[in-house]
């Protein structure tokens, strides 16, 4: 009996409400939301990134994709939720086909406004008017029944230094407005978090793994407001704000200040970004378009890219300590998934730039590795044995880079077949890797790269095989991507992007494959065009022990080696004696 | 001087028209169109099948993609028109950038709306209003000043069998209204020529290479309207027209009839294939979508699929004596290009069910090949000679099926680079033929395949990888692509595409290797889902002599020698001693 649903119930009752839809988001559409805002977590006991509940007075459904299955099934037992299983976004329409044998004509399916992006709540409110539904935007059950609900987080602000972020706040600034003046409006509002910090060169530890403050942000050319909550801005932020003309107002104030805005006001607003409620509360006129911040947040700058570059030298070498510490522990039988989870946050701790994990770190061992975002308990973790897959995908904020890895490792004794499916892995891996493509491509015609190798043998994984990454930011930023879906965002130079296939046998287990690439310039040719190609940010070997060298072929190989040399290059001089003599060993060649 | 370009400005003056646009269509948006309709040639001399011309009265410009820029470049000189290079479709957005140059704001820009989609129509009326132009659609000048334009096509109709149509006309047009039904239509307007002539098993020799008839379509539940001219339908068709209760109406007056459909009625329209002209007559409701016959059409049934199977084998048989006259009377400079297309022509004839070339073959011999749509002429055609690259690209029309090869050979001493070229682009052929893949893939997903190997050292090619292929129909069709352009539509089995990658060096040589794939079902796997695979259906072995082996895989190889098989074991019962002897030496093992 899950009490918390019951509740929910009750008050549906009250309002007259017949369904309600939860997402696991936040007023910014952030993917790892603060504590305050996972009522769904709350209502269903999922914990998931991506998932959205649907309750009725009767059923309650949860929505997820092909990265949680395994864990939702565990997480939702006995909550009264059911699994729904959906692509990788959660799909309105599929919701509302499910709702439509649920509901009936003229009942009112209710929403949380705050929570869900205007594009959003546009095609929710065609779908209930497609179906004989009610649309009530104002339901807001987490103020109403959520007991002992965690307070808004109140980190403070800080700034970014330039000699990271590589450029000013008055360019970044500038740059955006000029954006949105080609667009017809003279004002924007943002919303998003990780725009937010990197257009004021400002971060905050409001949000685990991703070091953003909780605000919002008007601009026009007379004027610059940052909403936030006042006692996050410290005296020396306060300055900084002001250099650059930037006002400072009550986080809360956003709705009454938006609803003054002149009529004769052009707003820019991204409506894949911006709230229903906010959206609503705004009476000029509005330019809707893809925030311009998003894209130029995208193109790295030189500071960055070098920043990149001593951020992956130290968070490798971090890796081998331990890489190390497992394989010397491993056999053992004294530690599980946690421990490699509490060791690794320990070794990235050491870096004095080190800011905390960029997400909750994946050590998944044998079967638990084919969960693709695995979480360990305390019940649940797997103690490590001397033998057997383990999966470990990771990743660190340091204050001149975010780093995101994952390497599948062997604890001894590996089978013919584990081996057979790590090279199909790494192949795709590399075959992306190497790719070069001409300037216009984008992501979806290079995804097939990193999967054909398992294609060929009919396999396949469910996630996507690249996201672009922020800098001292969000793990996963756009607008580009590397997955099937139609994206017609073009990889351009000084983006960055994960690579990273993977195949998962459950009950077995799960290997994936991850570097970081940057986009840099190629060959300019007459005839053909100015041509792109990666960059390998990542630094870490992979596990040799894995690779059945019989499926390479000799530019494989190649590849395999010409890595390893860099790596051990790179990460020698920032280790002792020891640990160079354990990677020498790794890095030898195949 | 260019006496018909003169004429028109002449007309623009007298109408207050400062500027035109004249695509190379008609008013079936057909890609090969008949005389009567090639008004843009008429003008500018180009006669591509792709290119739209734009006229002010003191400049003349010609809009085409890269397959005919150096064709275009040639056609046009002297003709007044200068010559712009775009992308795969002519983009009026650039063209509107151009014009915005050109003439000024409250100019009238005219067209003629017949041979412009609804869609387009729609697109150009959007980009006049912002440049302050005055958009007129009913412009005909083709009317007023082409002197001795030719007269409309008047080849009799005639039925395509079910025995090779594989489907009754009732249940293919059962099938249409369904789909009409569930769009929320209760009628359809079919202006596409192939659409029409597949849904009412009716071909003719109205256009140059694809067997359809002139006509449009009307229909719904009640009511079945044929628009034709009168005496293209003789007692046999029109009993069997009669017997699937459609009614005979002439050509002219579909304007007249969608005039008064009633404005109760709910016309369905594909705003892509009906013509403004149409489009603005029909005063009733419109429901907008992509055509259903032309998804419907795209699925080829098992007779169908028999006939494919069928006709490739003939369309080999006829190209294994096609290219062992090559081989025999290349080296003694007696025979030119066009000898190649009329001796194919004569091969293929010699088959009764061959009704036509599918387009206008290419036989490209050196420099010529690298034009990616060369067509030669009397005077451009070159004397073969003993030795360099022949791309020959052609195809046929049988009353089983349509064909489509391109193969590139050598007539003696190839050179390194040429092998090296020639194996980057059958690498990549080669790929994509294997390809496996799950259900849900679209082309642009499996293109890269094809381009991989040539990208990796920094060459491409402009054009397409697939398109699709009629069935005794247009040579090319959608709804799927194989290109860089994001189309949604999945592949699905029964659907037939191109396999073309190709390798174009200006003034050298050009290389092509096509062959035409089925999609078929692969494996269903329980973890992985339903794959999908080709089923290659063109029989011709690819010039062994031009590989290089030690730049294949084992993979590879194995692929060549197992189709090399294939083609020997099914075309040899066409063939003679002689003809199977060269075959058998063709497909000797690499």
């Amino acid at each position: 009996m899950n009490t918390n649903l019951e509740l929910l119930r009750e008050l549906m009752r009250t309002k007259g409400v017949d369904a309600v839809i939860i997402p696991g988001t936040d007023p910014h559409q952030s993917e790892y939301v603060s504590d305050h805002w996972k009522f769904r977590d709350w209502v269903s006991g999922f914990t998931g990134s991506n998932g959205t509940a649907v309750v009725t007075l009767n059923k309650a459904s949860l929505w997820t994709d092909s990265r949680y299955f395994l864990q939702a099934e565990i997480e939702l037992e006995g909550s009264g939720f059911e699994l729904q299983k959906v692509e990788y976004r959660g799909d309105l329409a599929m919701i509302m086909t499910w709702l439509s044998r649920e509901i009936h004509e003229d009942d009112t399916l209710a929403i949380d406004g705050s929570l869900f992006s205007l594009m959003e709540a546009n095609r929710l409110e065609q779908l209930c008017g497609e179906n004989g539904f009610l649309l009530a935007t104002d339901f807001y059950p987490a103020e109403q029944i959520w007991e002992n609900r965690p307070a808004r987080p109140m980190s403070p602000a800080f700034i970014h230094p330039v000699e990271y972020a590589g450029e000013d706040v008055e360019s970044k600034l500038g740059r955006t407005m000029q954006k949105v003046e080609e667009s017809g409006a003279d004002s924007i509002l943002i919303t998003a978090l990780d725009e937010i910090a990197w257009l004021l060169n400002l971060r905050g530890s409001d949000v685990d793994f991703t070091p953003v403050v909780i605000a919002y942000f008007y601009m026009s050319n007379k004027d610059r407001v940052l909403f936030i909550d006042s006692n996050k801005v410290d005296s020396e932020v306060e300055s900084y704000l002001s250099k650059y003309r930037v006002r400072v107002k009550d986080y809360d104030e956003i709705e009454k200040f938006l609803d003054k805005r002149n009529v004769n006001d052009i707003i820019m607003l991204d409506p894949n970004k911006v709230s229903d409620t906010l959206g609503q509360a705004l009476e000029c006129d509005k330019v809707y378009g893809a925030s311009p911040v998003e894209a130029l947040k995208a193109i790295k700058n030189e500071v960055q890219i070098e920043g990149y570059r001593h951020a992956m030298e130290r968070d490798g070498a971090a890796l081998v300590r331990l890489f190390m510490w497992i394989e010397q522990n491993a056999a053992s039988g004294t530690i599980n998934e946690i421990d490699v989870w509490e060791r690794g946050k320990l070794e990235r701790g050491k870096n004095d730039l080190y800011r905390g994990d960029s997400f909750e770190m994946i050590a998944g061992y044998r079967e638990h590795g084919a969960i693709v975002h695995y979480t360990a308990s305390a019940e649940s973790a797997s103690t490590l044995q001397g033998e057997g897959l383990l999966l470990v995908d990771s990743g660190a904020q340091y204050l001149d880079g975010t780093t995101d890895i994952t390497r599948t490792i062997t604890l001894g004794n590996p089978t013919e077949q584990e081996k057979h499916d790590f090279t199909l892995v790494l192949k795709g891996h590399l075959a992306l890797s190497r790719a070069k493509f001409p300037v216009g491509t984008t992501g979806v015609q290079l995804d097939v790269l990193a999967r054909m190798p398992l294609w060929q043998e009919t396999m396949t994984y469910g996630h996507g095989t690249g996201h672009g990454m922020g800098h001292f930011l969000g793990c996963h930023e756009g607008p580009h991507s590397i997955r099937t879906s139609l994206n017609p965002v073009a990889l351009e130079p000084g983006m960055v992007t994960s690579n990273e296939p993977g195949l998962y046998k459950t009950g077995e287990y799960g290997i994936r494959t991850e570097n970081i690439l940057l986009v840099v310039e190629g060959k300019k040719t007459e005839d053909f065009g100015d041509f792109l190609e990666f960059e390998t940010l990542t630094l870490f070997p992979y596990d040799t022990r894995l690779i059945d060298v019989a499926m390479l072929t000799q530019e494989e190989i190649k590849q395999v080696n010409d890595y390893h040399s860099v790596v051990l290059e790179r990460l020698t001089p920032y280790l002792n004696d020891e640990e160079q003599a354990w990677l020498k060993n790794k890095c030898s060649s195949i």
